[in-house]
């Protein structure tokens, strides 16, 4: 085969009379008067070659066999088009090639689907003919986005002298945090690895180690149950520093993200970026990684219906929960009472008990509740929620916790079905002072709510075992538009607090040491202050690219049920390899034995 | 903690008088007439700060309490030492800094041993306490380098129009190539993931999509029983091309070598790399993967000792075997019957039967051998030999297989023994024209000699299906020093061909089908003629590095038997994990029976 001398998509008025020879794939082919015309496209974009009898017959006769994704080779001349042809849409819309040669390198039956965005194609196709998908203009530019922002970001960080340092996909298992994946150990009968949910520990045992500066883009595992922004794998961005502290983190973190966003989106980020509390965010968003790309903020309501007539109100006020609301601005007369059931059933599923309402119209509060309120309260609640004529305002009263994830959620639904939000713009911030812990009433006890290993804020250090709920996390998140882009923290690094911390956590001495004993002996020599964080890539490139769904951004994902529609993985292995790896299968038959 | 203004490693002359604060490790602490010496070390290197009761009673008393591995932060000023204390060997050693205000970070135990090169350290205790081994400047230089090498060849492939694209690490287990290492899946009962031998179908398949050039530095897996230069995981640059051919690929891949030689150790490389097809360099080294620092090269002497009195020789070359030598020029006199003997036992292990040998001394040919040879004979042999008085020939006769193995492993034991390698050169070159496929004897049928997407070359097709064992790949290794840096070939890119391919290596159309039939799938729809390479880092790293274990090039890496000393992985767990999993362990108690 004859090696290409251009790319189709870079030709132009300035290659002109050149001889060029290319390869590529036919996206199109069509035959008018006498001629074919077939659309070229390589990597680079696509070019029109034109076969015409009067230049060869030759390579006119081998183009009529051509179809559809034929891989060719052709050689020819580069003309300029007639005034009338110009396709100004394409960047080589103002020449062709007039084919001289021309070679089939391979042929191609009918692909399942045609290689164009124009079309919705099912998934589970797109999926089983990933390769064929992966062709399409918008898969290979999202793979090119992810490309790009990954090396900028190596390139941001390499000049910020950190150093990538591989940690091992063969580590421990261990019982906090998500579930792992194991892997059998054929030498070690009975014996597993695990595939790390991170590199945590060994990313600050190489601070230990000294490298003060340590990155990773690296594969992550969680054998969670998945949802439509999770995928088995993923890849995350590790990074950990010593010496540095949270804020000289977080302000790296954001001229990464300045130069990110003006590189890929031409996006100009302005900094410092907003800093909520998680007590903040929770309060005015139900949600610790808040969309603020538009208003319509929970509105706390309970200190002026907790003496109300109507009853839920006020008695959950004196319950100890508590009664927020959202101004739906504009919208009373588009929410008719079936809209608002529909509603109802929406908040229910976040574990609220209803969804109470309320229109300001005609200068009144109306609706079934209306009554239940003085003119006192109702000024209390127009004042509150800067109720104006037309508005909507929608209520959730239950305990904080239900409260927040309901409205939160409501609020979401809502400013996605008004059209509310500004697709155009990405806004970043941080949620700082997280709990350190939180009281898990399945297990009976408290859990990290980052991990194990996140510094208390020094002026909480004293709660930590007289009221664990109570103390704050030197924790941060990367929130950009309603999404966590990452998670970090600053690290214990004294063994005496780890100690603490992992008893706080209902550790006994003897599992704390078994599992994390390494850790602990590694801060007794001389373990310098250390903090990082991690981004997701993945979701991080779902956005910069403006796609909603984490698998257009992953080449070969997996479904739902963690399959790979395109291999059939996962799949049924031999007996021989069951036995080398000291394992016996037990599925549950149909009938509910064990087989 | 303050933070700093300088790393300690960078200070020099130029800063005398500046005010500086510093963050660090202890490396050593002296107490001299009063003064308390302090060698502050970090990531760039260390600087010697003094504690004077004149100018600070306050930090003298502190630096008293300080260790080796202490982590301290210290403010001060750099003076410009006095003329006999200056030291040349450290780039800061004609200043120091004259501490005003110190702080202990972190304490230190006394570590089991001390942060230096100076001492050999028992490489199982080195693992235990992974973190303190790296912080030697010389496991700090490795990975730096690793690092180096790592964003070299990243930004060479990015400036060559690659791009990195991930593929799954949960893939599909195929029986071909080496043991898999798997993972079950819980979602899918009785179903396994495997882990990745290599990205091959997948970098494949994007081929197919059309991404044309495409890289990943990805890790893989191997289920083996481990051998020094071997680990259960490792990173290999992997590469793939369209359109680009076996000779375009291998400039491209000796540009990155002149590049990387050129930049990591100062050394020039010729290109074109010397090429050896296959057969020569078995022929010639024994071996596959030659190490052309030195001669002694294997000589055939079938030809001249076939009809000789000598009848192990003789009947060898009757028999279809063959008698080939080395000339261990002019070491004669340093072997004795009984080193030869030894070396005797060497070869054993690799299968011979036995070491022959002659001497030349006083123009003479001896030894116990001489008689049997006709004066032609042996002119034959000092001719073949290149003989000169005081050579010794060493001789192995059996077959071809076990010839090479024994003379090629004899060769490379003689030329470390005698210290006749140049370890300041580079030695690259390529090995080509690999047979298709070998016979198995245990499996009794042909198996790939790299993989079954090997492309034959065009001129053996013919023979794929008569004789098999002719047929030579467009396959090429690179080769390093004697060790296999990296290999490749052109792929089969039709159906056709690989079905013809999976038929020769005994596959049935199903099970075909049934493991690789997605790929086949995906060769009918235009795909394009592909072939790449894969380059092993971890032992790139280590010949770069001039180390020669692996483990010294992998922050955390695993023992022979696949543990991990530091983290006690692999490890038992719970049984709540294996139900999640549907799995029993079967494990043999000490009296056979099982669990």
């Amino acid at each position: 085969m004859s090696e290409r001398t251009h790319h189709c998509g870079t030709l132009t008025e300035k290659h002109v009379g050149e001889e060029v020879k290319l390869t590529g794939w036919v996206q199109k082919r069509r035959d008018l008067g006498g001629l074919i015309f077939i659309d070229l496209r390589d990597r680079s974009g696509q070019v029109q070659v034109v076969f015409n009898p009067e230049v060869s017959s030759e390579a006119l006769d081998i183009a009529e066999k051509v179809r559809s994704e034929f891989v060719l080779s052709v050689k020819g001349t580069v003309i300029a088009r007639e005034e009338g042809t110009i396709n100004e849409n394409v960047p080589t819309g103002r020449i062709e090639i007039q084919g001289k040669e021309l070679e089939i390198i391979n042929s191609s039956k009918t692909p399942p689907f045609s290689i164009s965005d124009d079309n919705e194609i099912n998934e589970d196709v797109r999926l089983k003919y990933r390769y064929l998908d992966l062709r399409r203009p918008i898969m290979q530019e999202t793979m090119k986005l992810r490309y790009r922002v990954t090396k900028m970001i190596r390139d941001f960080l390499d000049q910020q002298e950190f150093m990538e340092i591989e940690t091992p996909m063969l580590t421990k298992s261990t019982p906090e945090g998500a579930r792992d994946y194991l892997v059998p150990s054929r030498v070690h009968p009975g014996q597993f690895y695990a595939l790390p949910q991170s590199p945590q520990l060994f990313k600050q045992l190489l601070m230990v180690s000294g490298f003060e500066r340590y990155f990773q883009v690296v594969r992550c595992f969680r054998d969670e149950d998945l949802r439509a922004d999770r995928q088995p794998e993923f890849t995350q961005i590790d990074i950990e520093t010593s010496f540095l502290g949270q804020e000289g983190l977080m302000s790296m973190m954001e001229d990464l993200m300045v130069q990110m966003a003006s590189e890929v989106r031409g996006f100009s980020v302005q900094t410092p970026l907003p800093r909520l509390t998680y007590a903040e965010a929770m309060e005015r968003y139900g949600s610790d990684k808040p969309d603020t790309r538009f208003g319509m903020e929970l509105i706390n309501a309970s200190e002026i219906v907790k003496e109300s007539g109507f009853k839920v109100f006020a008695s959950t006020v004196l319950d100890g929960g508590e009664v927020k609301a959202i101004n739906v601005k504009g919208q009373a007369g588009n929410y008719s009472r079936k809209d608002i059931d529909l509603l109802t059933e929406f908040v229910k599923r976040y574990g609220a008990k209803g969804l109470a309402w309320l229109k300001f119209e005609e200068n009144e509060l109306k609706g079934p509740i209306a009554k239940f309120f003085t003119d006192e309260e109702k000024q209390g609640l127009l004042a509150a929620l800067e109720g104006e004529e037309g508005d909507l305002f929608l209520f959730v009263a239950d305990s904080k916790k239900v409260v927040a994830d309901a409205l939160g959620a409501l609020r979401l639904k809502l400013g996605k079905d008004l059209d509310l939000i500004d697709e155009s713009v990405l806004n970043f911030l941080w949620v700082v002072d997280f709990p350190l812990v939180e009281y898990d009433d399945d297990a009976n006890r408290y859990v990290a709510l980052h991990h194990p290993f996140t510094m208390p804020k020094e002026e909480d250090l004293d709660h930590l075992e007289s009221n664990p709920g109570a103390v704050r996390a030197k924790a941060y998140d990367l929130v950009l538009n309603g999404y966590e882009l990452g998670g970090g923290s600053q690290r214990i690094y004294q063994r005496e607090l780890q100690e603490k911390m992992f008893k706080t956590l209902g550790f006994t001495e003897e599992a704390a040491k078994e599992e994390f004993g390494f850790l602990m002996d590694a801060f007794e020599y001389g373990t310098p202050p250390h903090g990082g964080i991690a981004l997701g890539l993945d979701r991080l490139v779902m956005i910069l690219a403006g796609r909603n769904n984490l698998r257009d951004t992953i080449a070969f994902p997996k479904t739902a049920s963690a399959s790979c529609l395109l291999t059939n993985a996962p799949s049924h292995v031999s007996e021989k390899q069951l036995n080398e790896l000291h394992l016996a299968v037990k599925v549950e038959k149909e009938n509910g034995q064990k087989a």
